[in-house]
């Protein structure tokens, strides 16, 4: 994941890129946006981004939410720990139920 | 909830409006911002949108993220599902875990 | 959906059939076994269960949990809201991300 | 986490501790009880087991299910991932949207 530089905003932009043992071989590094709480006024801010994805054929939509916080340790050491919900486009309302799938994910930023 | 009309790169804003049952009364109307898949090429969008929540006190913050699909039935009537996430801020890691509510919404637009 | 009375120990157990409408047309009628809290102490307990899905062929298991509570309205008429997590077996660790989808679902008692 | 053997239909049962650092102090070592698929018919069975937890104080209550899989390396070491969902009581339907938090856990087996 790159990340730009937060704007005056808060909201910053970038590309996600799976990694290889994602098992979504299909998936293709994909633009990011999102926004954080302002570091002026909380030291550990909650930010959330949205990822469409990208996909190697035409195949069903995908767009990935995240939402999650940064904690700075001790060190300055920045950690994010962020839940998501990945959506496939469903065809009709009737299977709409299982278009969603959840999980975790940790960041550690790279300086 | 109030929404924009989309601007050319699919985006909106709005504001989300807390039921008076909703059982969080110090929330308050709050800004929301979004994004859609273009309607010229998939009839029934993903989108999502982020809700800042705005407190009645200065009381931990608040995010929460929708992710759904618009439906159109053959009257031409549209229906919002949507799976959400909503942090509050955690002081430290060791309270992350306890962080993050979900559920779904099923919006209907007035027109 | 159809449960046996509670035993007690305040489990039950019953089975689970999927409708026709339900996009998954591999799903056969499987087994539910739970178990909710005495209702000699709470008015409108918390319940869970778990349905082990029987599958038409020979294809990846999946596993359902439900959590939720059942709600007495005042005519004595009960509704029962859960949220649930759905896994598909993953080959490895590296695919665990994507197997597990969420949504929600109610449901009345037919008496 | 301590649990029993499996008995002959993969269910087992024994006890949740939670951590000094889960920062729900009031929480006390609880009962658990869940199965597993058959370890002689799939190398990494799904599982499921839910939490009715204790409490320290006649505070509302809480259950947790988690459902994952164990997932087995080279060298025979066992970890389990898993995802969880945690409901608290809720008084009334209109207050039900918050009662469920989300997240993960991952489990290494102690021989």
């Amino acid at each position: 994941m790159v990340v730009s530089t937060l704007d005056k905003d808060n909201r910053f932009s970038g590309f996600y890129l799976p990694g290889p043992a994602a098992g979504y071989s299909e998936l293709l590094t994909s633009p990011l946006e999102g926004s954080q709480q302002d570091t002026g006024l909380v030291p550990q801010p909650i930010f959330s981004f949205t990822v469409n994805w990208r996909l190697r054929d035409s195949e069903t939509a995908r767009t990935t939410v995240f939402l999650g916080q940064c904690y700075v340790d001790t060190n300055g050491e920045e950690t994010l720990h962020a839940l998501w919900l990945l959506r496939e486009a469903a065809n009709n309302p009737a299977e709409d139920w299982k278009a969603t799938r959840t999980g975790t994910s940790t960041f550690t930023r790279i300086k």
